[in-house]
């Protein structure tokens, strides 16, 4: 299958269409579409937010009539299912456009496919793969949601030159600048939910909303708290707009009973070695729809994470300064006996923000 | 005083010979030196190694007689006093340049305008300023040595994102890639010397000399040994090119000896808080014409030379990869109480070499 260059500019447009969605269409995925006709767009439409129309219907309207005979791009598979909205597949079917390209495959298990084929039984020309990484790029915590059963983790960490997060007595206010923050702000934003340990909240009262960046929708407050010791007045439990979710052990129904009424959703899950059992967390919040999990914790939990395969992608702020071996580290990881054990990262993109250098990259030892 | 961009050029082009000097002028600066006549290079010239003739002297023989009437470019003003060589103010005097173009004084202070003044007494016009920070930094250790009675010293670290440089049990083999080591080579190369503390002589027996890049001179390879426990089958004794100086506090004749016959110096240096006095082995490699220092260290010493605001400079190669909490650390600093007790870094260069990232940069509080 081969595209013109005029296909990778309309599925360019439908991409960055796609991106406006980045902050609100969760559990959906974002996607973006664009109907051209004698080399004029003439409609186009992205996903909004859940409930709402999917991005090929936005467009169809708009091109009307114009539609018929139109070749589509859409980034992902329509959807073939009767959802929360009609199939768009047979919106376009019903429209009478005899081309449809598509950028990736829908990895829902209820389309995956299904779309294409019902297209293709009514005579349409679908043809794939257009601009596919990008397309999965951009949804890449809904398709690991539906592949894997659980979320795209990504670890956010600020820290100095040598690779410590606060001083010995919890002091971190600011090491990394304005800039650096703003963009974490923008990686929350996008996030299904904001994962943290008990021990951050007990050091720091974090907040865990987005303030830097404007958005209409706050990610989940998820908080990993074995025995339940999350105070009532913590921050995390009186932030309007968004949920708080924690995660335990505990069956303590008072415990749990308090927290509930302070606004926390409570879920009880399985031990491991005395803590939350951290993959049947990951299962959970896959059920609970979390697409994109963004990890803002200790060196403790950080650590556990990563040990266990559970990160998929670190972004790392690393500020222009030395704080010294005894102030606190970014990820604790037990004792490495050979150097061969270590955690390898990949697919780097490094880039200044602010005075601060941003690394993001992905982990090579992944549970997948 | 402004300059053409011909002026520019030939500087330029003086500063590029200066820097063939690079790994071998030690003790003496890097120069060069470029003679122009009706705007035609007549004559140029570097300065090989202490001893021989200085910059000046090649580029005037190149130019015979044609550097009458000439304007001379040259890095470093010219000096003024018989040397090891004849002065070379002397020497333009006499073969009738009728201007001479200065990118920095000399900080010698046998020196320092006396070699302008020399000139210009001459009927000769000459500028200064002319791509003065180039040639600054092309002799920032002759520099310093000259001001502040001390070396240049840049620290080298290689370490992992989380700020590691070994794993606990010493493993250290390899952190960074082999672009990144040949990297660090050529800083050993332009060194004059190579500074350790015992520790790393005792945990991975370094030999720090040159090796992957060609050099004709081995940097002196200095160990700080409190109590002379340097092994004397260390093979940091047994490299061919080079010496070992050895300082310590110890005035144990018996250790001392075995340690000469072993091919080391050894120096013997005032006490601090039970170590070698830092500040006093920084002014003897100042005797010692030591311009460039390399410290290579591990966290106990590089702690206490940046602590100190012995560091002027940092190298930092960061590996993709996390080693975990319970590696070793970059920099131990003992506890900061407070945020602004950081070693803050300046002057931030980022580079990737090959699969690491360097970064070089200045120290914020050195001891000046």
């Amino acid at each position: 299958m081969s595209f013109s260059s005029a296909d990778h500019v309309w599925m360019a447009q439908a991409l960055r269409l796609a991106e406006y969605g980045l902050y609100t269409t969760t559990p959906n995925p974002r996607v973006g579409c664009v109907v051209v006709k004698n080399s004029q767009v003439v409609g186009s439409g992205w996903h909004r937010r859940a409930g709402e129309p999917h991005a090929e219907i936005h467009a169809l309207r708009a091109a009307g009539p114009l539609a018929s005979g139109a070749t589509v791009y859409v980034t992902l598979e329509p959807c073939s299912h009767q959802g929360r909205t009609p199939p768009c597949t047979r919106a376009l079917i019903d429209a009478g456009v005899s081309c449809v390209i598509i950028a990736m495959l829908d990895p829902n298990s209820k389309v995956n496919g299904e779309g294409i084929r019902q297209l293709r039984a009514a005579g349409i020309v679908v043809q794939t793969g257009l601009l596919s990484a990008e397309a999965q790029a951009l949804n890449i915590g809904f398709i690991t949601r539906m592949q894997l059963g659980r979320p795209w983790v990504r670890m956010k960490i600020a820290a100095s030159l040598d690779g410590k997060t606060a001083l010995r007595n919890g002091q971190s206010k600011w090491i990394t600048g304005e800039a650096a923050r703003r963009d974490a702000h923008q990686w929350r934003a996008r996030s299904c939910a904001i994962l943290t340990g008990i021990g951050t909240i007990l050091s720091d009262d974090a907040q865990l909303n987005v303030r830097h960046v404007e958005t209409s929708r706050q990610p989940v407050r998820v908080v990993l708290d074995t025995s339940l010791g999350l105070p009532l007045q913590a921050k995390i439990l009186a932030e309007e707009g968004g949920q708080t979710w924690v995660f335990t052990t505990t069956t303590d129904q008072r415990k749990i009973q308090s927290l509930q009424q302070a606004g926390a959703d409570v879920m009880v899950v399985p031990e491991q070695a005395g803590k939350v059992d951290l993959y049947a967390v990951m299962t959970s919040l896959a059920k609970l729809e979390i697409n994109e999990l963004l990890i803002e914790a200790g060196a403790t939990l950080n650590g556990a994470l990563a040990a266990c395969g559970l990160v998929d992608e670190m972004i790392l702020y690393l500020a222009p300064m030395l704080l010294g071996d005894q102030a606190r580290g970014m990820l604790a990881l037990g004792e490495l006996i050979h150097l061969s054990d270590r955690i390898e990262l990949q697919n780097l993109d490094w880039r200044q923000v602010g005075k601060d250098m941003r690394l993001m990259a992905t982990l090579a030892k992944r549970q997948v």
